[in-house]
């Protein structure tokens, strides 16, 4: 079976872009991708475009923005973890044989689209009882406090963490710095979150070159990462039945692409983990065994997940820093992981990283019904 | 590299179904392509699921309602050629080694969902200044006219083929047939297309079960049909800029088919084509190749398309008359194409049929940005 292998990346910056729409996105992340990997565009033989809200044929817009019509292209969708799954698919269509190179884009004019209730469907039950994302994280959040003891202050630690790394990322959506006291004198939203414990309404588009063993060598692209694994899941409520501060289901998704790895949870030099609200970092990097249950919030106030630390999470900024174009979001996760393991992040560059993960969670927080979980592995 | 072959499948009524939902409708289509293929639902692996509408993790809701929930599933959208999209990706990710059983899902609850106005994006610039896809369809056929010399009465029996057809189908939408007279009295939509040229609003939604080489094997399935080719591109201006009555997207498509699967046109025993209005197949068949340029309206006129002619097209009763709920009608064409491959097609049983080819349009008419078509060829 032939290895997959990451040349290229591009993202947009992440933001308020009102001039602009998701396939003018999508195209400027392509072609910065392409231009990156140093290939000529000619040789790439399909594509794959992660999106929500964007409606129909959206990765062939793009495709016929810059020239490039003609490929095989599928648009593909898993909530947040749209993006992620473009890769996926994108690999998969490489170890199929199908193709030896292939444009994985994510992408998501969010400011536009986005009704204000991110809910799997109008007709979704648990939304119409009130049951939206801030909402149910807010619930784990406050139980997740009384199991474990986590303070007010250190969740607010993981905002100003993920502000603090994203005000050296210049592609990202917030760069200044925040406080604790700005984390807790913020907008309410729904207790304990306040406005700065979510992740903001961003546009943005990122895209990576992937190719074959057999594409690289002829390629003899000194600058490649080896993509060791990309995993999905799905989940309900029969999946994930038992608890809201511990999600199997991140497990279950870690579990396999460590084995498909080759590499256990220790090996992980660093993770950009989907930070959609302060809570679920704390809950993603202790369901991923990076971190033991209920320890994560003393490690951060310790210093330990920040750039530097012993186990830097969300070094671009995180969805809470960076911002989150859901679309977009899986595909950016992988731009960071590869521009950190060639040692081209710059400000936040991470010393002597070898192993980056990257952990996307869309669909319903608890599990009923929608849930997709990818976890990507790359390696130097 | 695995051969994939298709051991099961299912599909819903079409028509309107007031009470139901996309997910529902995909539940049981699911749960009957399962039951015919008499695997155990656990050896199932991975999903994918087309759709256009129905909004995010719809086919996780599907895994869900049925108690699958957990396995990797990537939703897929490829405008009308979504469901024909999922079957590839289904079978890319057996090819890859991923999966050894894959289930390939399309469905639509169009009544509740469509807005009148098939266009790719509501900022599209084609759709602003009129040119819908029923108008766009109408210049094909007003120009087809000029430059063949077909009839108005050999286009409107397209139309009554495929009522014929779907008469004889007891999942087809419409179940009464029609005359040429009826076609070319009922409601004037775009000139010279009436009503009855158009394929109907319609709920639905389709399923099929794949599996590897190795484990057709093992299951010793004696009903399985080889999925010889499954091949996707897209198109835009850039890759159709001569002509209205010719297609080359269709073309280059079926070319990609017909070299993986080793065959010709002239191999072909029958195929399901999309004919979303009555021109679309006149336009496919002979971009397919498997009818000469001008030439298939005097074929249809001598009944060559017919269920017991020389080459039947659209014995299911096609977009027109079996009903076209965009997601379902690529796995729907699947569907009959096993069917017939299998002898089990009951009252519109093709006699001896060995190789079926099916091909979905998605997108733009005419190739200015975001057209997808596929074709895939099953082989007994």
């Amino acid at each position: 079976m032939t290895t997959v292998h990451v040349i290229g990346v591009g993202m947009t910056r992440f933001g308020k872009h009102p001039d602009r729409d998701a396939a003018d996105l999508g195209a400027e992340a392509l072609l910065e991708a392409i231009a990156d990997s140093g290939i000529d565009p000619r040789a790439i033989e399909g594509a794959y475009c992660g999106h929500v809200f964007q409606g129909m044929v959206t990765g062939q817009r793009i495709l016929a923005q810059v020239g490039m019509a003609g490929l095989p292209l599928s648009n593909v969708e898993n909530a947040c973890s749209s993006g992620a799954t473009a890769i996926r698919e994108a690999s998969l269509a490489i170890r199929a044989g199908e193709h030896d190179v292939v444009a994985a884009i994510g992408t998501e004019h969010l400011t536009t689209r986005f009704t204000g209730a991110l809910t799997p469907d109008p007709s979704d039950p648990e939304a119409a009882v009130g049951a939206t994302m801030p909402a149910v994280y807010a619930m784990r959040a406050r139980r997740y406090m009384e199991e474990f003891g986590m303070t007010r202050e250190q969740l607010a630690l993981v905002a100003v963490k993920n502000r603090r790394h994203a005000a050296s990322n210049p592609l990202a959506h917030f760069r200044k710095e925040i406080t604790v006291e700005e984390v807790l004198e913020s907008r309410p939203i729904a207790d304990p979150l306040n406005v700065f414990d979510c992740s903001p309404v961003t546009d943005g588009a990122a895209a990576a070159i992937l190719v074959s063993d057999r594409m690289l060598k002829r390629l003899g692209n000194g600058r490649a990462v080896r993509l060791a694994a990309s995993s999905l899941f799905t989940g309900s409520v029969d999946t994930e039945p038992t608890s809201m501060t511990f999600e199997p289901l991140t497990r279950k998704t870690a579990e396999a692409a460590y084995e498909r790895a080759g590499i256990g949870p220790e090996d992980v030099g660093f993770a950009e983990v989907h930070d959609c609200f302060t809570i679920a970092e704390v809950l993603r990097v202790e369901g991923l065994g990076l971190f033991g249950q209920g320890e994560y919030p003393a490690a951060v106030e310790r210093g330990e997940a920040d750039i530097g630390g012993r186990l830097p999470i969300n070094p671009s900024g995180g969805l809470l820093g960076k911002g989150h174009p859901l679309g977009g979001t899986g595909v950016a996760q992988v731009v960071e992981l590869v521009r950190q393991l060639r040692g081209e992040a710059g400000e936040r560059q991470i010393e002597g990283a070898r192993v980056g993960l990257a952990h996307c969670r869309g669909g319903k927080a608890v599990g009923i019904e929608g849930a997709a979980c990818t976890v990507q592995v790359l390696v130097r």
